[in-house]
């Protein structure tokens, strides 16, 4: 067994506080765990069988050692309920709440010295635990019906807050992300950030990894990690409770003091380790990273059917110090004699409201080496612009390895365009500014 | 009749270069013009009848004279159009492409000139005209079944861009903002920024305009338009063109030279003139404002079920320069009494997973009055959130004029509740920073 294979690939798990109903938390668990290929124990005394598996009085009497126990009890019961757990498990998960985050530090503390004494290794409290979907394993006190889970894929997440995760599963989902595993940690009693890191620098499902955090427990640790899996894999942090208020909210959120940020910001800067500057950006950033590797280069072609979205793209080239050099002259003249009159023959290109699919192709097919990375904008209100536009962009990407990203408007087609383009690993944005930003982080290099 | 009615209010439209199809966009046009209330004269030599409407060879054949004329004919014949103009139109829309934007300024030129002497007021050229959905008035050569337009309301849209148009269209259906009416004006022959600001000043349908600009004609002119428009209604400004090669692209774009950006934006900074930062930060700041008044005050109470949105958005305000000011103690004391001992009873309010509907109002109805705007965030992945929360927010929203913003994730009955809380005029927005930002274009006054 890799280490941590207890948390992410358990052969037997238990569930101490399982329900009945989905009304509970314990229930919405047990439903979730149904699926799960190992052995699954619930413990409740009050029962003999929950969701048609036997069910046992407490883990003492769970016929096996476990690999881990998920708890779901309240705070004062956790003391009790881990010391019979001494030889039944290899880890813990402590799902409750109701310690450090709501001044409860001592309480934790004591929970903190008994898990060491007894050798458990425990991931919270205050937290949710554990998505893998490549053993149907999951923790989360979400029910499915309410929370869909993305799909398997190559994004890890390593977050702090449990809401974080709840909200980019949604995103993840609707923007075509897949997970390779998932984890919550909470209040980081013994399994903080820096274990996670180091099991993930060596997970050969994983690509990219985000990082929610709202503290750290040892800096220097902390930055050894975090630079050892930035070598192997595309970490992305999102670090909140970064300003004196928001370090306050950060403290009864999981109840760790989160340090200064400006500390914080500067040593991962040194470092090279990737930062999101909030919710939004670490979507954008993740999504390109997920779907195409970055490469060295910072010219930029724009192909537009929308002038104006062409020209909000070049200002957030320069923005961020990607070139968008003019086009060679004998190929825009070559250009200019294929294209209608009319057309801008430019960088960015402008094929107008009166664009057809192929035009694209016939750009790009004439640019493709003058260029590092491309950004493609088709607005599908126009008569031209159909849901084949995604099958011609796929073919063209399958050729080559430079990055490409795609705008597009919320019209006509355009949600069916989005999942065949991004079916052929074309991100998609929603402005052209965020996809401009994702073509960034594709492309590495000298910036001036 | 209001100076420009004959542009956003017109009672008679000829159209010039009409079709029989939707595959054209004269056919696109025609369509749209069959639900004008006004009378319309399809304008095309080879047809007797378009759509079920009398058709006319030429202008002048037409039984009266129009208020407006569109013209949607390659440039190539546009002097000629002009000339059959005289004494026949009040003004024209010139939507057809093809000049200084191409590098045709001097045909473009001609074209001024023709128009001042015959005295026809121009719109464009390389433009889609005027949006009113007061009148069903819909010159835009976008099909109704690829671009379905946004509901009545109180945001005027004034746009270069006639792309930038057709994605706000998109995007504000989405967010459930409605349009006054709205303008898109391309080269600017004639008409331009300034002519729109002064027809909006005094337009009683409208209380946020926003101006998407790529280039400006006069900029003192330019600068005491928008002050006077600033002054009644809120104006929102989003410049493209700000970096030398975003220049290049915009004036490929329209054809007017987009000026030293850093001396338009100190302009507009001490004018008091809003100016978005990008497109996201356009949508944001105009659905607070088309939602909701501004008020003085700058102390936020943030409310929520997930801890780590709470925390993101506690940094946000203090990026933005609110204040997240504690619970005053006795009020603490009594929410402490009220809920559960593992909620976090703070600033933010941490409902937590445990969380229903009612404790929002519990907590809002206590603390009312000592803050001056409130951000509720509610993840509705879990059992307590329903639906019912919109409508325990709108009754709340009804009793007061303070701000409110809301924020929540993308799962379980999300869509719903958003819609139910939007009608209630609570802003929805996607991640608890841009909700913060929404919060902030809200709350005006001393901010340190």
């Amino acid at each position: 067994m890799r280490p941590f294979d207890f948390l992410f690939n358990p052969k037997t798990v238990a569930l101490i506080g399982a329900s009945h109903a989905e009304e509970k938390l314990g229930g919405i668990v047990l439903k979730n765990l149904l699926k799960f290929k190992g052995r699954v124990y619930p413990i409740n005394p009050k029962y003999g069988e929950l969701m048609g598996l036997k069910t046992y009085p407490s883990i003492k009497e769970v016929p096996e050692s476990v690999d881990l126990s998920l708890i779901l009890r309240p705070a004062a019961e956790i003391i009790d309920l881990l010391k019979e757990h001494e030889g039944r498990a290899r880890g813990v998960v402590i799902m409750s709440s109701g310690f450090a985050e709501i001044g409860e530090g001592e309480l934790q503390e004591e929970i903190r010295k008994l898990g060491k004494k007894i050798g458990l290794r425990m991931l919270g409290p205050n937290c949710m635990g554990i998505f893998n979907p490549y053993r149907s394993f999951d923790t989360f006190f979400l029910s499915r019906d309410k929370v869909a889970r993305p799909q398997k894929g190559n994004v890890a997440i390593v977050s702090q807050s449990g809401a974080i995760m709840h909200c980019l599963f949604g995103i993840m989902r609707d923007s075509n992300m897949g997970v390779s595993s998932a984890v919550t940690y909470g209040n980081a009693i013994d399994i903080d950030e820096t274990d996670l890191y180091e099991y993930y620098v060596s997970d050969g499902k994983t690509d990219v990894v985000i990082s929610y955090i709202e503290s750290v427990g040892n800096g220097r640790e902390f930055l050894e990690k975090a630079k050892q899996l930035s070598g192997k894999k595309h970490l992305v942090i999102l670090k909140a409770g970064k300003h004196p208020g928001g370090r306050i909210a950060a403290y009864s959120h999981t109840g760790r003091l989160a340090g200064r940020y400006e500390v914080f910001r500067s040593m991962l800067e040194q470092y090279g380790i990737k930062e999101a500057r909030d919710f939004d950006d670490l979507i954008d950033t993740v999504k390109a990273l997920s779907y195409q590797n970055p490469i060295s280069g910072n010219r930029v072609l724009i192909v537009t059917n929308g002038g104006g979205s062409g020209v909000l793209a070049a200002d957030e080239c320069l923005r961020q110090r990607l070139e968008i050099p003019l086009l060679p002259e004998q190929k825009r003249a070559r250009l200019k004699k294929v294209f209608p009159y009319f057309y801008g023959v430019n960088n960015p290109l402008d094929l107008t409201a009166q664009v057809k699919d192929k035009d694209y192709l016939t750009a790009l097919d004439e640019l493709k080496d003058d260029y590092d990375g491309f950004l493609i904008i088709a607005l599908t209100g126009v008569v031209g612009i159909t849901t084949g536009l995604g099958k011609l962009l796929g073919s063209f990407k399958e050729k080559t390895d430079k990055p490409m990203v795609f705008h597009t408007s919320c019209s006509g087609e355009s949600g069916k365009l989005i999942s065949i383009v991004e079916k052929a690993k074309i991100p998609s944005f929603s402005s052209p500014e965020c996809a401009v930003r994702g073509l960034r982080t594709l492309l590495k290099g000298q910036f001036v």
